[in-house]
């Protein structure tokens, strides 16, 4: 497997509403991309603002950047915080130092791609993606 | 209503997929947006190039932005080359001059947003994006 | 196979060097990117221009937007100039409608990267590209 | 000498992975500019993440734009962390304030370009470019 396939996105999207539901969060959005950063679906619930995509993306997107999660980036911006505000000057598909955004891995711990969530505290946004990235059977990095 | 909903957004995808399979399409990519042109739903098939995001949402935004379908601004291209191709490069959402992308419109003519479908020949994107809109018992503009 | 490694991608651009001693051209760069657009290696020989970066990955970023080489988008902006005038302003990492770029896919076709050259004529760049690629084992789409 | 050659980049590029491999360091990734900030030659290998170039790039730019190494940049972004945040908004070519990056000079001290190395910790970073330097028989600011 060298992708993310549309139909384990949408399993990750729909686990981690359920999740959210089951939580009582706030709307959220749910961005998978392949191991390249490119969209391969975006799930906008509704009520959750415009910028939650460039949030989203910028989890997953970022934590492909520097290949590590999202909440590795947000310690490594409270370590260095002008290391990483600079960073993400330079990061093509943005670079969003906060929990949320997780590598997915194959079996082999090839990366095939990455899940960045955005709507209420990145703690919870993270709950979400694991639990998204679980019932699709997959496993973070 | 002031905007597609996202269960709205994933019938259109479903329902456009569905087109394209009855079609035999290529993989297609559907992206559905807010008014304002922001991204609520999009959905990539495995095996669409990476390009189909900028490409789908680009024919969607790019019809908010001049408020006609993008099968019109790719008339207004053939007419204006330099007009379409300049405006091209201030509209933030992008603009691309190709059928594929339709405003949507509520039952007293407001938009509501808009989907746009790349993926095969423009034509064929078009006639999928139209079988979507329909679907979600929504019209176009 | 998922990617094209970094000793296929030194062969590629070692055998697109020959190639381009060979039959006498000008001095070229070789851009070998993943299936994401995220460069791999690149080497510009002496006495190429500064440019030679964002037209050679252009070319092989562009075909991996597109799903194309970029001889066929090169025809394509023959026959639609707007269309791809405008698509170039939103592909994230360049579009160039020039021969000279070719997508590289593994034994069961799948993506795995693109070559892009630039600095002699385009037919020249793209006889490059091809030598390289088949030095390194692989195959064009 | 006007800029480092393409060979001499070679060379870098072989000597600082020969040093990473000696310490056992993580995939790392190499890049070479001239004077002017414009890439020569780029290495990732296998396993680096995808944003390497933006970082290992923006040390040896960043380095160049400011005239001084990126360990000293680093320096100055401890001391004044707003000023290199924003200076880095105006970086054309990225400013990364973290060590790997350093100035090459000729005999005579001119300028003739930078090399910046990413993806250990950024002290092991500098040892594999200032290795690499070395190997090519040039010297830094």
């Amino acid at each position: 497997m060298t992708t993310i396939t549309l139909e384990q996105a949408n399993t990750i999207s729909a686990a981690a509403f359920a999740k959210g539901r089951d939580l009582g969060l706030k709307p959220l959005a749910v961005a998978v991309v392949d191991a390249g950063g490119h969209l391969i679906s975006y799930q906008r619930q509704d009520g959750a603002s415009i910028g939650r995509l460039q949030i989203a993306s910028g989890k997953a997107c970022g934590a492909l950047f520097l290949g590590v999660s999202s909440r590795t980036v947000a310690e490594m911006a409270a370590d260095r915080p002008t290391f990483i505000a600079t960073a993400a000057t330079v990061a093509p598909q943005g670079l969003i130092p906060a929990p949320g955004g997780v590598i997915v891995v194959d079996k082999d711990g090839s990366v095939i791609g990455a899940v960045g969530i955005s709507g209420d505290t990145s703690d919870n946004d993270e709950a979400c993606t694991l639990a998204g990235i679980s019932a699709a059977g997959l496993s973070e990095q």
